[in-house]
Formats: C-alpha cells, structure tokens, sequence
C-alpha cells in the first residue's frame, strides 16, 4: 500500500490525532511531516489542497481535514 | 484491535471519506452508520462527542472530525 502522510504543526489537537491515526492505519502506513519545524514542504502541502492541520492525504490524493488546529496561512 | 465506528449522513463529502477511511483502516475494523436512516442512533453520537459528520470514533472514544459535511444539528 502507497504511503499516506499526515500533516500537523505540533498543536495539542495535532498530537492527539496524530496518535490516533497512527494506531488505526500503522506507523508504517503514515509519513508524518511536522509543518512548524519544516516550513519549505508548507507549499507542497497546499498544492495537494491542504486547508488546515491536523490533515492526512491518503495514497490516492484525497484530503481529510480533520478537527480544525491551525489554518494553513498561519504556517507561512 | 477494538472497532472504529464512522458516522456519515449520506453526504458526497461523507461518502468519499468513507472510502478512504475504510481503505486506510479495513471494512473489518469500522462499523458504518448512516445517522439520515438512523436517526434512533444520533444521541449516540452526540453523547460520544460529535459535532460535525463525517465522523471518526476511534476505539479509545476520541472523536475525528473529518472536514465538516454537516452539523449534526440538522440531523435531529
């Protein structure tokens, strides 16, 4: 199975689903890219359609956004 | 692993998140409810913590709100 990758920027609400999504789909199944520490991917992000974090896009391209942490804009 | 249970109105926002969740998660470890036709089931939710549908409830009892279909106001 293609990799799914999970975007957060360390928020609370980040880690805790991070955590749970982790535990559902397996760490090995899951790139996590921290968008605080690593400002240069924010713009591969928002190409893939990135609105907010916490967010995962699933090997076929779709985006869940998932609770609402921290606008996109904010991570600029 | 305990079951997962995703909670949708039939929406096309919900019905495309239940596809990725069911191929990242497995058919086997989610329960699909759909709270348009089962509305006996929506204080269930609301008890759980939903908001919004789609919905994930992990088997821990944390609540992932995927994008924002619908309030589950308007489901009552």
């Amino acid at each position: 199975m293609a990799k799914s990758v999970f975007y957060h920027a360390g928020c609370p609400v980040c880690v805790s689903a991070e955590h749970d999504i982790i535990n559902l789909v397996g760490a090995e199944n899951v790139e996590v890219v921290h968008l605080g520490d690593q400002k240069n991917r924010v713009g591969e992000a928002e190409a893939l359609g990135l609105k907010s974090v916490p967010a995962l896009v699933t090997p076929n391209g779709n985006v869940l956004h998932i609770n609402f942490g921290a606008s996109i804009e904010d991570l600029k």
